[in-house]
């Protein structure tokens, strides 16, 4: 029997290495979030983008089939992006190649985490039931 | 030797068997999610929240602490939502408890997940680090 696919793929996207001027670069990395979910195949829906001082860019595309998020540390090199999406068939290398391409990380980690397991429902709630991974 | 914290910790909460009509009101899930965002101790930078059709909803709220999104199956009687977030003293237990009283879901699972460990780098780059959880 066929196991049910999950209602959801997580993308955790750890980007670290990347160059200060890369990460604070507000309109930059709102350019390369909106073509990372375009070349993923993803329906842009709306996005936010936000410069903080002294330095560091927070944005979100939320798309058709979910949303890309990326918050960036530029004084540590570091970035966290994010790609939910409820379509099982995007084109994550495409992605994952664009984001490489523009941010330049030397290292780069991805977790993909399933959401929404038809078949692995967790167990009745009596208080909350925290899993640490 | 006291171990570096990580930069972010991010909370991937699955809610279940939630009624349709909660998970499929705009309105109510938005006031849900930024009340959500403010007893967590967050500060609102921006909101987008988008109604689909037959049914569905779509939100993020950019917190200066970094975002929290959701994303509802109203037909499956499931929600995604994620809490992100760069200030580890966030009171999650508040926002938890939040969101359980307006959504109230007869089942509900917490991922704890850790990002931008600067003691656990990951290793060089050769190729894309996969790592399925």
């Amino acid at each position: 029997m066929k196991e049910e696919p999950p209602l959801g793929e997580h993308y955790l996207i750890e980007l670290w290495d990347c160059d200060f001027s890369k990460l604070d670069n507000l309109s930059d990395i709102q350019k390369t979030m909106t073509q990372a979910a375009l070349v993923a195949g993803g329906t842009i829906v709306d996005e936010k983008f936000h410069q903080f001082a002294p330095q560091g860019v927070s944005g979100v595309v939320v798309i058709a089939e979910s949303h890309l998020s990326i918050h960036t540390w530029p004084e540590l090199g570091y970035a966290a992006m994010d790609l939910f999406t409820c379509k099982l068939d995007m084109d994550i290398d495409s992605c994952i190649q664009l984001i490489q391409k523009h941010l330049c990380p030397g290292n780069i980690e991805i977790k993909r985490i399933l959401r929404g397991m038809p078949r692995k429902r967790p167990m009745q709630l009596s208080g909350l039931n925290k899993v640490s991974a």
